[in-house]
């Protein structure tokens, strides 16, 4: 099955919202898109007649795409439900996952003593990096992500696994074995012994995913240094030359490149330190050649205004991870300057970092976390009330850095994140409960056959009365959502998840 | 149903978990808790041989209580289960509860007035207050809520069938009409036309739930002047005077009260240029005699020491709504200088201001806020590092207040919050998902007859891979558990909610 497609054309019918620009949802109702057997969007139609819409979408819609109206799929959102684009998820380490939730106080060096390094060691062990990649990606497709980039460990096998079982589950994934040589910062358990340790190690991991994924259609290779504190210069220089040479396939110009930067007050001074001749710490990435239209940067709590400008230059992307922290007390994120610099940015749920998988989650927090920066007491004093007040973050903001903000930071623009005519079909089917109109308490315990009390429905937490405006439905789906209302998640047109 | 308890005496056995004081949760495990058939717990007994724990039990257990051993009920925790208590909310509007995630960028003066009064006013219908809460109190109970402090309308009728309702469903509960009888700041169309009319119909309130429940055994009423704002000082005096004067039962000395305070900076404005003859926003309740024992402070955000100092010595608590007050831009409690200055402080999820009904999401997120108040770079920048450090909130910090201290604010810590001899058995079995040995994405497709990619489960979000230790397994359960990890809920002994 890894590498088969859906072989079907199919209509999907009903309501579709998606983003068109940042803090603009549209809301497409009585719609019919049409995705051809490669998975790509081929028609967006108004479909003024629903009654009757099948032997409408026989005769016009066929007829105009030259589609065999036998033998075609076709996907009806009920009442109520609605399509969304799949999330992009620019962030997150898949051999943490069986740590979230898992970070005490610690904040981030001893966290990555504490907690990441023993956990990401033990994923030497194939059978035990199995388990865990498996059940991650079964959970990151349950929340509705169609695409995550992946950070794995730094052993070869485990990473080109992790690739392997994307390619079989069908999630769209960049995947990148990190570096990490330098033997002062890093631990003797865990750690490339040397550049050339590094740089080979990373060649077979890009190696496996053009072996498995020969044009990168759904699977990418990623390179990834972990943080400069964990680099040598000449890793990095010689990553940096491998992104801008990578002659591996005609179509693939550079390597996409991710790493962290500037999440927390004792990194930077580490940074300082260690990189004195540098600039600033995205100079230290930009000196190596890092620093690209094709790189996404985790975290960018705490850049200067030059660092952000330096990084708009380059039109390299950030990875936002509010979950992340919040959790290690890292910082609040300037993410209101950084795309007002032109600064393309994504959500990431930076598992384990941040305690849930959910980029619904890491949406909603972005917003809470965007409040913070708002707040007009005893913090940001210094700040202008009109900018602390634009430093808010609104549901449709969240949900455009959810979509086509992480698309464009992984250089994906051009192929997902909306429903536009030539984007690829990555979307999620939602719905949301609709509450009973006499949902009476005493009634359940009458009829409840052997229960007491009430009783659990599985249709998520979002509470529908009826009477909500779509824009309000949204909004409960941002803050009370979770994966029980993703009915169905498709990539490329494959259906890779649904839920009874 | 509604004034049954549960006629059989009760054994409950397996790992139970409670906060002992702030910060330390107790683990018991392999135990028996024994409840009387009136909801009491008579004994907390180790079980060694859980082999044959049935016969232990029927041999040492019954014997020592004088129980009938044919005539008992048990229930067993299975593995990787356990029990908690019951989550306190100590502050929730139950007729916002439709308004869930709704709040757009409005902070509390405007969001009253867009979202909140014309919701309220609407409930004046029976019918809608009927499906309003019902679903209120059925998603309270599943998320483990086994007391609330709940918000009504002012009006009557709808405020005394939210009593009745809770009393049906088994749900501990106190419930406020909300008094507002300021004629200028309230809207035309949603107020008590006088102080009398507001003490005539809290005097209605009080007696229903007086005839429905006359010990206030399970339902108690609460006076609940909205907030200084919206109350005029007759009013707030005779709600005082009623508070203290309350002869209804024998067993109640005082009514609880329930408000707001220093929720919100342009609030607090308003109550300086309101109340110029008071020296604060908490001097304001005191001096109408609204500061007791019993009294509940809402937010409590922006308090001066000299407040905190006067609640501490009117023994007055807090419920700290973090949700809320990140959603609306309100601000970071300081739950640590309310603590160390010996102010009880329980969670509220404060629906809509907050967006969850879940105490889990409030614990969580009071978490996530304190780490907030510890951030060291651009805020807070005067406060010492040390105290900053001190702001954060362990997850027993969190769990406490969302039992034990819970408990404490609303004046029942002598009958639930815990396992101890002779509080009543409210509680929660909580039970968490276990990961296969072998979840592979592709063998799904293989099996899944006509199910297409990863199919979902609805164990929840935690996922636990075996090698956690206890500590780890709570940890996760904060951070990612939602109401599908809450099997089974009681209340005073009785099964109030269970899930399949």
């Amino acid at each position: 099955m890894a590498s088969s497609h859906h072989k079907k054309n199919q209509i999907f019918l009903g309501t579709f919202i998606h983003s068109v620009k940042l803090g603009e949802l549209q809301y497409m109702h009585d719609m019919a898109v049409c995705v051809d057997k490669f998975g790509k969007i081929v028609a967006v139609e108004p479909q003024r007649d629903l009654e009757n819409v099948m032997e409408n979408v026989k005769e016009t819609l066929c007829q105009k795409l030259a589609w065999d109206a036998h033998d075609l799929a076709v996907t009806i959102a009920k009442e109520g439900q609605f399509f969304f684009p799949g999330f992009i998820d620019t962030h997150i380490h898949a051999p943490q996952y069986p740590n979230a939730g898992i970070f005490g106080k610690s904040t981030l060096l001893d966290w990555l003593n504490k907690y990441t390094f023993p956990m990401e060691s033990s994923l030497a062990s194939l059978p035990k990096a199995r388990r865990v990649y498996a059940s991650c990606i079964r959970r990151t497709l349950a929340h509705g992500t169609t695409t995550a980039a992946y950070y794995a460990t730094l052993h070869v096998e485990p990473t080109n696994l992790l690739a392997d079982l994307c390619l079989a589950a069908g999630q769209r994934a960049f995947v990148g074995r990190v570096c990490m040589d330098d033997r002062d910062v890093n631990p003797a358990y865990y750690r490339d012994e040397s550049a050339d340790e590094a740089l080979a190690r990373t060649r077979a991991a890009v190696d496996h995913v053009r072996a498995i994924d020969p044009a990168f259609a759904l699977v990418s290779p990623i390179l990834t240094p972990r943080f400069a504190p964990s680099c040598t210069r000449e890793c990095m220089a010689r990553l940096g030359a491998l992104r801008r040479s990578y002659g591996g396939g005609g179509d693939v110009e550079e390597l996409p490149v991710q790493t962290h930067i500037a999440e927390n007050a004792a990194e930077l001074a580490l940074v300082k330190a260690m990189f004195p001749e540098c600039d600033s710490y995205a100079d230290v990435y930009d000196r190596h050649g890092l620093l690209g239209a094709r790189t996404v940067l985790g975290h960018a709590v705490h850049l200067t205004d030059a660092e952000i400008s330096l990084v708009a230059r380059r039109g390299a992307g950030v990875a936002h991870c509010p979950c992340s922290n919040s959790a290690l007390t890292s910082g609040e994120a300037p993410v209101r300057r950084l795309l007002d610099a032109g600064v393309g940015v994504g959500l990431g749920t930076d598992v384990s970092g941040g305690y849930s998988a959910s980029v619904l989650e890491a949406a909603r927090q972005a917003a809470l976390v965007s409040n913070h920066r708002a707040m007009p007491v005893g913090k940001w004093a210094d700040v202008p009330d009109g900018e602390r007040e634009r430093a808010r973050l609104s549901v449709e903001e969240v949900l455009h850095l959810a979509t086509r903000g992480g698309a464009g930071v992984l250089g994906l623009g051009a192929r997902v994140g909306g429903f536009d005519v030539g984007l690829e079909w990555d979307a999620q089917l939602v719905g949301l409960g609709l509450v009973a109109e006499r949902p009476d308490v005493e009634h359940e315990y009458e009829h409840g056959h052997g229960h007491h009390g009430t009783r659990a429905t599985d249709r998520g937490n979002v509470d529908i009365f009826g009477w909500e405006t779509w824009e309000e439905r949204v909004a409960k789906w941002v803050f009370g959502g979770d994966d029980r209302n993703v009915k169905k998640v498709w990539v490329r047109g494959r259906l890779v998840h649904e839920r009874e």
